[in-house]
């Protein structure tokens, strides 16, 4: 058995932004050597999320629209009020969408669908560099 | 420390079909022989989900309506546009359910309370084998 | 590779109360001696969640609202016309949150970001004490 850390960076837009981070992923597990156990995404900090969904544009405006509903960037925020961030809404939809994403590994590989991608969510109100932690627990080769 | 993996296999109706699978889910456990760890229950697929609820018809019938108020079955879908699965509001339920979740086991037993169980949520608009992957983690007898 | 289990209990006011557990769970990692692997926060029940957010109170406020609208405490629902207990909103809200996050530990820390903090969020509608599970897994200095 065997824990192995990696850290993968991403140039984000904000404002919902949902990048596919199924390959990067993909690279560090193979890296890793770990054919059976388990791959955890985290990103850091309050504004971001990691999800799956079937990565497509279509699917993806409807994601963000269901999204802004959830929380709408126009609504009042005490946290803007306090702190004049002007990302209250940001805050909001990461706690409901939570950091963690935890995919388990069989053969070497992801167990996820065909038509199943892993997705970084950024809802900061500004671009960013991302910092995504992908920790692998399990069996070696 | 070992890691067992287990698939298991459900007929659903979709459309928000909600299925306990907490026995399963224990008796993969019991064959896995982990007393302490974790369980991973994973659902592959872009319009399925896990979580936790008390399994009685009454909250099954309010958590479905919350969800359709999320991603409601009657909006206009640009997913639909693009593909005509007529599904865009599956997938946008999924994503925000997530298909993933985390479970420790202490003394051979899943920690769920007494009255929570874990539960498949198929939102796809229509029946369908699912395939759940339980991955058991941890130390064995 | 070892695994180590702890019980965490808080005094909750229900009602969506959000309790900051991060000094808590951060202490018994320490007290788990593991360096590099994976802490599972779980809370048994299932009227409760776990999530993250930036903890202070403009936050707070706005993410309990976003809430209170994706089941508000005055609508009707089935499990309160079946049981009586006035809590079906607590029940499809906790569903909807999930009750369990999964945090990579580096070096001893949690990868939590600088303004990240780990929240249980109690829906329920009295005062409880609550259970929380931190089940860590991985290697050992």
């Amino acid at each position: 058995m065997t824990v192995k850390s990696f850290e993968l960076f991403f140039e984000t837009t904000g404002r919902t932004d949902m990048i596919d981070v199924t390959d990067p992923v993909r690279d560090v597990l193979n890296q890793s050597g770990v054919i059976r156990g388990m791959a955890v995404v985290f990103v850091p900090g309050s504004t971001g999320a990691v999800t799956t969904i079937e990565y497509e544009s279509g699917v993806l405006e409807d994601l963000a629209r269901a999204i802004e509903a959830l929380a709408p960037e126009g609504a009042t925020y005490q946290h803007d009020r306090r702190w004049g961030d002007g990302n209250g809404y940001s805050h909001v939809r990461a706690a409901l969408l939570k950091p963690s994403l935890s995919v388990p590994v069989i053969d070497g590989r992801l167990t996820l669908g065909t038509w199943q991608q892993i997705v970084l969510l950024d809802f900061d109100n500004r671009p960013r560099r991302r910092r995504v932690i992908v920790q692998i627990m399990g069996q070696e080769l």
